[in-house]
């Protein structure tokens, strides 16, 4: 059975490949498997069907039989360690693996995501230059300890897994923030990410989808 | 072989519950797993050794033999998959609470954990107390979907899992910011999770520590 995962109809990023939908896309395509996406638009988001299974009303979801999972860590980590390809073999490796996950949703991507909605939400203030500079101070403190972790290392724990996946997105949204490109090794960790096959054709069909709204809209 | 926990020497907030040992210490007592804490200083916090195990410094960390795990998150999971008390038997139950996992942790928590971190970061600037309205209803929208989702059910999907004991944790964060009591259901909800034995065990435990710091600080 074919699991299907939710997109936006129409994404706000325009196919930067930077709506979570993308975390889910990689991560099938690294577990090798095929999948089916419903495309919902902000308004379907937030009507019952879609609520019944994403109480916040957003994207992605995953659903496999009786089986609905939102949240894309929950995701991610359930293609983890339901199929080859995304976890080590020994219990060790594993547990590291998905502390790594936890930590690239909990520990780094809220700061990085507070600057993004600070500019939505505080833009037009006057406070806004002051604050995104203790914003920017916060991340690279932050990333200084992730940078340091890494050192030379190709990645987080030796071979590529799910913690790697998520914290190359995480990072992917502090790009153009001046904070990610003063560590080199990161930028590198998260090329590496990027140029895997699995990230390409991950990235490829969020793409089409974009491009497809894009034409749909110039009508 | 005792799992080993780590902990505050002498907690920031006194021994009020919202460090987050907390989470692992209540975890460890829903499954009735007997554990040892390490307490370590804030100098130790920052040295090769412990952060080896946890690469920002932080607490709480878990390791059990050759397991070294970090994140409240991964360490809760981990204990939910290994032991019977926090997770439902049926698959589809199963997934629904990891979804909530994740969710208390990167849709609830960091709107929650930002509010606070403003008073620290930004509580001198001018444009504190506009900014703290931003937030608060920012954490207001999510917690009426929470609210909404809930209802009048007693946990977030039939039984108690490891989602409710995170989200609850989380909930606790927002006490006495003028958010969560607008929601009765919410603070019921809450004081529920309070209520468990396994939690008032985790509660007394780590008061303790919090005593023996002041005792000791008072010479």
């Amino acid at each position: 059975m074919t699991p299907i995962i939710t997109a936006f109809e129409s994404s706000p990023d325009g196919g930067q490949g930077l709506a979570r939908d993308m975390r889910v896309r990689w991560a099938l395509e690294e577990v090798g498997l095929p999948y089916d996406v419903r495309l919902v638009s902000f308004k379907a988001m937030k009507e019952p069907a879609h609520l019944a299974c994403h109480p916040f009303g957003q994207i992605p979801t995953f659903e496999e039989g009786n089986l609905a999972l939102f949240e894309s860590g929950a995701i991610a980590l359930h293609l983890a360690q339901h199929h080859k390809g995304l976890l080590p073999e020994d219990p060790a490796g594993q547990a590291r693996a998905i502390s790594w996950l936890f930590a690239a949703l909990n520990s780094v991507e809220p700061l990085i995501v507070e600057r993004e909605q600070s500019w939505f939400v505080e833009g037009d203030r006057p406070w806004y230059p002051e604050r995104v500079g203790l914003l920017d101070k916060r991340i690279l403190a932050r990333l200084g300890e992730l940078s340091r972790y890494l050192g030379d290392n190709e990645w987080l724990e030796g071979e590529f897994t799910v913690g790697d996946l998520m914290m190359v997105m995480v990072l992917r949204r502090a790009e153009d923030t001046n904070t990610l490109e003063r560590y080199p090794n990161l930028m590198a960790y998260k090329l590496r990410g990027e140029a895997r096959p699995a990230y390409q054709r991950a990235f490829a069909a969020q793409l089409e989808v974009a491009k497809a709204a894009a034409a749909a809209a110039a009508g």
